[in-house]
């Protein structure tokens, strides 16, 4: 959530000459995405945002990125769409960086979702799901129950630091969870992150998806997992069940879940809640000093891991 | 240029039952500004700034940096007008610090400013001291000539350790600077930062200028020496006589400088480059490790300082 590489007026004007985008009103930083540097252009034409992109997303993954969201855009995922350059090229280079131009979209991020934003959420969810069919590219997840075990042999030694007892549970959760993985389930591109300041609402409506960044094929219902441990727990690491119960009937409101999918539900839960542990407790113990944004505490997810431990059929009983 | 104070969507909700502004459409943290938080709002009616104040600006300050708004924008100087609350209050409280919306000016702040535009930003600095005239508040400049050896006293220690000599050329040029800074000047309101990301351009044509929160009652003269040196010296340091020229005579095309002045305005160029020297000198030494903001190289306005010192009359044979 800062801008790390500075655009100059001047890089900005010979970057849009590339671009028939019209005449700039406007341009400012802003504090929005992970990893990122993000701008706020408005010319006489439009909207738009400025994505310079920083180490974590990969040039060769952004033909995947970039298609996906034109994929979605035009079968009524409202998402941002990346605007070619006159040459077609969906993105350029902006000051050494990969950059592109995306469209503007109106809405608020929510920090405390409604239960009737939980169910849009479960909604849109579905119709990516399935607007994902026929996308033609495919990336694989970078962070999926095969990469889980060399991110917790790095933070090991650690981990009791953090908490005590992490180190353990997690060793004995990840044993578990490589063992009973589920194969075969419905696949398709994900987006992997849908966490609430991904997804823009006007009141209640949904009106973006942001951030496709760790968008990656996976399992659907691995998705709604994540989306679930996103959504449905409080401040304080309360699982909210009115919240759960919605997010999945919007879910079910569009694509119905297969019994295998039903099924599979809480491991997969226990295990989303896994991945986000291991990259916030990786990011907690080697962010550098100096960091523009602070780590996010990973025991906010040892929470949710927990409680789906001890809870197993909570989730399935919510069902509709 | 961070954001220090998260705002979520309930708590600007419920700020904004205060004011007449429309309908939230979006929401989002800029990287703007020295010390403050800043959103950009959009609703159905306008676009806004949202300022919340973080500590170095002080509460007791805001009905004159907000007065000065409203007084200089009745007045023609573009600059953001702030938005009284339906009760009439220029500010108003948010997640526990003062905060205030003022409108939003189009246009984007220049890198490199070329002479047309050191010539509009010369005659806008005039126009902001004219019009300061019956401004019935005042500030004292809290960073004037006589604030200047605290602060060298407390950096002193550590001075050569950022550059070898430095102390002692300050120590020496602060003793000439307290002897011979000149009493009787005329006097007003001044903007006192007026430094290139505080001005708005579209093209050539000056569209705003922001950042009031350095502005104070102090000499016409000085803010003209402050705005010479953050306009008219290049990316090495080096001096620009074309832009300084150009600064001057627009300043001039719409106040004309005293004798007084003129005379003095090689010393105040050397007093506005120790003013920020020892500023950035002490935020170099003191700045907290994973301060949001990298802090700004104090040499840059040693070098500054070392040309009025070797140049005592270069300024003069450039006015018109």
């Amino acid at each position: 959530m800062a801008v790390y590489t500075q655009v100059s007026d001047q890089a900005l004007a010979e970057f849009l000459t590339a671009y028939d985008v019209g005449k700039v009103l406007s341009f400012k930083g802003i504090a929005e995405g992970v990893e990122n540097s993000n701008y706020l252009l408005r010319t006489d034409q439009a909207s738009f945002i400025l994505t310079l992109y920083e180490k974590r997303v990969h040039e060769e993954d952004l033909p995947f990125f970039l298609g996906l969201m034109r994929h979605m855009a035009a079968r009524a995922v409202t998402c941002p769409l990346p605007v070619p350059a006159m040459d077609g090229q969906l993105y350029r280079t902006l000051n050494g960086r990969p950059a592109t131009l995306i469209t503007f979209l109106d809405g608020v991020s929510v920090k405390a979702p409604n239960v009737a934003q939980c169910e849009a959420v479960g909604a849109a969810l579905a119709q990516f799901h399935l607007a994902s069919n026929g996308f033609e590219l495919t990336r694989a997840n970078g962070l999926g129950v095969r990469d889980w075990r060399p991110l917790f042999d790095k933070c090991a030694p650690q981990a009791n630091a953090v908490m005590p007892g992490m180190r353990a549970l997690i060793a004995e959760e990840l044993n578990a969870l490589e063992s009973e993985w589920p194969e075969g389930l419905p696949q398709g591109v994900i987006h992997a992150d849908l966490f609430p300041d991904n997804v823009f609402f006007l009141d209640d409506r949904l009106s973006g998806i942001i951030d496709f960044y760790f968008a990656c094929n996976d399992s659907f219902a691995y998705d709604l997992s994540v989306t679930l441990n996103a959504w449905c727990f409080d401040d304080t690491q309360l699982f909210e069940p009115e919240k759960a119960r919605a997010l999945l009937r919007g879910y079910e409101s569009a694509r119905a879940l297969t019994q295998a999918e039903r099924k599979s539900l809480p491991l997969l839960c226990r295990g989303s809640a896994m991945r986000f542990l291991l990259t916030r407790l990786h990011d907690w113990i080697f962010h550098p000093d100096g960091a523009l944004v602070a780590p996010k505490d990973p025991k906010d997810f040892l929470a949710r891991l927990e409680f789906h431990r001890q809870n197993d059929n909570r989730l399935l009983e919510l069902l509709p």
